[in-house]
């Protein structure tokens, strides 16, 4: 009984997957405060330019240099694993697959586009990269990427959790990298903050005001700011996760499967999984796809598609999405990584494509089945995992039900060894469910109706 | 540039090898407290009797059970990596090749033998098995395998780590372990302890004591004892790291490594990657096969080869082994996996023959090494493995000296993602070296003086 199918180094991807080409709808730019598109030229002081021609590329196929598979291949093919025990368990007629995510070393998908982000900026001769990082799963990859690559690294942690999740700061000091508490007084927003709310716990938007800034402000002009999800570099990076998936199913005997799942909170994981399969649906297979995220951050079933900031301080471009609302503050669940307003476009526009099917998820019935996951397949998954897990078994069940032998796919982002209190609270009965009530999403929604409105041919039939 | 060597799963290995069966003296048996060898039925409250046979078996070769080894499948064989940058930083013509053990869900070698321990107890008709946990990693790697298996599991976890690392605890937890603090009020042992001393920090002797009594009184006689390292069958069954090894490193060409290294705190890791190899050496290969242990706990280096107990409370039979006395209690040094007085039978026996070059390597070196490799190979190691690396990096050191092109593999046990404070208290120049002095080591050897002593028969020409 085969558990886990696994490709050798030669069967890696050869080149990622850029799901603009295929999308019917052509993406809607990214605006400036003046509602004008933003250029190229405009972002050159915050990213690389070889990045920027990513970001704006409508190539399908989009080669992965040699030294950045020769890095990846350190843990890469990731396996893809049949969850027979939990098959089991559920009594599911389903065969239920998941793509392993978690072997990297810093424990997620996130170094798929952490490596080769950092080297594009070291080929553009940058010597320094600075990010935000909230509870520290992006800034510990991007750590991880620099150390190999003999990049700085310097990430601004929001506060909060700087003081009460040391453990990934500690792993990005082991890598090498600085990590500072945000708000910090090495910037301008910074300092300013800290003048008129010394106690601040800190935010992700304060956070990435700081980082951008000082990459901007580096008087040598070699440091650029890199981001972990959202845009569409990010998502194009993570498609070798479904590249991979689809030569393991094939191995196996499997031409596609029925239903591909992924959790999305920025959405680079779930496009990572999902996008190569999105392009078989464009070109008329039969396959549901689902992103799922936290009911008490219901981007993607509860928030319009809308132009809207990345970030709370409104440094970032308007970019074209579903958003609750670029000062939602999201309630406190454990699935830090899924608590973002917004949504990366290219999951956003294949969302009103009609491509996608979301679904919102609670917070108990995700922790009960990444507790059964564990229990059955071995491997303590991370909280935002968990959401895609919930959906697995929810489609497993619905498969049970109908009696149909449908194929799953979900994607299994990353383990839980870092958030093991989060797993606690749950079996001590400490955690609740978050209902979002109308009025709080409704109050930080009505702020987008001064801001343009993107458009959107709808063209496909799915 | 190949990174990563990997083996199929039909490629694993179908058998573990037992070295009792050609080391040149024969293994001599463990002694009651009158002086005279334990018998198998002595042992049978404690361990099931297939373990138990294996414990005694003199048989080259031992079947892996197919549902042993469809559960190691979900992470193994482990991957053979290539130290290219850490040979690059080190301007070393050596060739360093590491057996990544980080990759199972435990995240170390551990769940080789609770997987099997589990499987044998749970065919002998067991329905729950007690054990005892340092720091934890034994706890958590033995709670993942009941969970697989079906087995209820349950915990004795020293006071002082389960009260200051909680995070392994939650792990057992999660995997539906039940893990309590020792000494508990649910033994004789215990209460006794708890009664004279309510503070105690406790010690694993103590906690020893209360898993062997929880197994041993069960009146329905479904509950037995494991034990994660020292004992015979446990050096068995992680034989698997260094035959997967072999022929790893065949398929890059190479036929024998020069060099064989493995941190050594009770045995198991070492032996697992080594036996095979000293197996080679004994039958004529030149290999030098390094344990690696703390000058805080030289068991191998400084401890004479005795008959001793495995636990304070000297609730086990006597062993023979390297041992610095059972009441030894060594500094508080990060690598917790090392702090153990004595070491495994097989291991101690084959250092008396001259088949190992035992190696002792400070603290600050260690995290200096770990460092190194972090920032270099990218995996954050295990306090414990970094003595593993430091030994490799003293080695690939000597080769540049020599202008040699030796080949050197090592054994990286465990990932360091649950010990990160460690590191923390490295960079922040809190740790220190800890040199033992020749009297306290003393006191405790003196006190073996009344115990029968092993015979051995060097006959081996190495």
């Amino acid at each position: 009984m085969q558990t886990k199918i696994v490709l050798t180094e030669d069967e890696m991807p050869r080149q990622w997957y850029n799901i603009a080409a295929d999308l019917p709808s052509p993406l809607q730019p990214p605006l400036g405060p003046d509602g004008n598109p933003i250029t190229p030229e405009m972002l050159a002081p915050v990213f690389p330019m070889n990045i920027i021609e990513q970001e704006v590329s409508t190539e399908r196929w989009i080669d992965i240099p040699e030294e950045v598979l020769a890095i990846l291949s350190k843990w890469r093919p990731s396996p893809l694993h049949r969850a027979h025990a939990l098959e089991k368990a559920l009594g599911t007629p389903a065969k239920i697959f998941y793509k392993n995510e978690s072997v990297s070393p810093a424990g997620s998908h996130k170094p798929n586009t952490a490596v080769p982000q950092a080297w594009y900026n070291k080929q553009f001769g940058i010597k320094r990269i600075t990010t935000e990082t909230g509870a520290g799963q992006w800034g510990s990859a991007l750590a991880f990427a620099c150390a190999l690559l003999g990049l700085e690294c310097k990430v601004f942690m929001v506060r909060i959790s700087f003081d009460q999740k040391p453990f990934r700061k500690l792993m990005m000091a082991t890598w090498g990298a600085t990590c500072v508490a945000s708000p910090s007084s090495e910037t301008n927003a910074g300092r300013q903050i800290l003048a008129q709310h010394p106690d601040t716990p800190g935010s992700l938007g304060i956070a990435i005001s700081e980082a951008i800034e000082a990459a901007v402000t580096d008087p040598t002009g070699s440091t650029r700011y890199s981001l972990g999800s959202v845009l569409n570099h990010v998502m194009l990076h993570q498609t070798i996760i479904g590249l991979e998936a689809k030569k393991q199913l094939a191995k196996v005997g499997i031409k596609q499967p029925d239903v591909v799942i992924g959790c999305a909170g920025g959405g680079s994981n779930f496009a990572g999984l999902a996008f190569p399969f999105v392009n078989d649906k464009i070109h008329g297979a039969e396959i549901e796809v689902i992103p799922v995220e936290p009911t008490s951050c219901p981007t993607m079933t509860r928030g319009p598609f809308v132009y809207d900031h990345g970030d709370t301080a409104k440094m970032t471009p308007l970019l074209p999405m579903h958003s609750l609302g670029h000062d939602f503050i999201p309630p406190p669940i454990h699935a830090g990584g899924l608590r973002y307003h917004g949504m990366a476009p290219l999951v956003s526009q294949a969302i009103i494509e009609g491509l996608l099917t979301p679904r919102a998820i609670d917070q108990l019935e995700c922790y009960e089945s990444g507790a059964l996951f564990a229990r059955t397949e071995g491997i303590i998954p991370a909280p935002e995992t968990n959401h895609a897990i919930a959906a697995a078994i929810q489609e497993a069940k619905k498969a049970k039900e109908e009696g149909k032998e449908k194929v799953i796919l979900f994607n299994f982002s990353g383990h839980g060894l870092m958030d093991l209190v989060g797993y606690d609270n749950y079996f001590q009965g400490k955690l609740t469910n978050y209902a979002l009530p109308e009025s709080e999403m409704g109050n930080a929604i009505r702020e987008l109706d001064a801001l343009p409105k993107p458009k959107v041919v709808r063209t496909g039939k799915w």
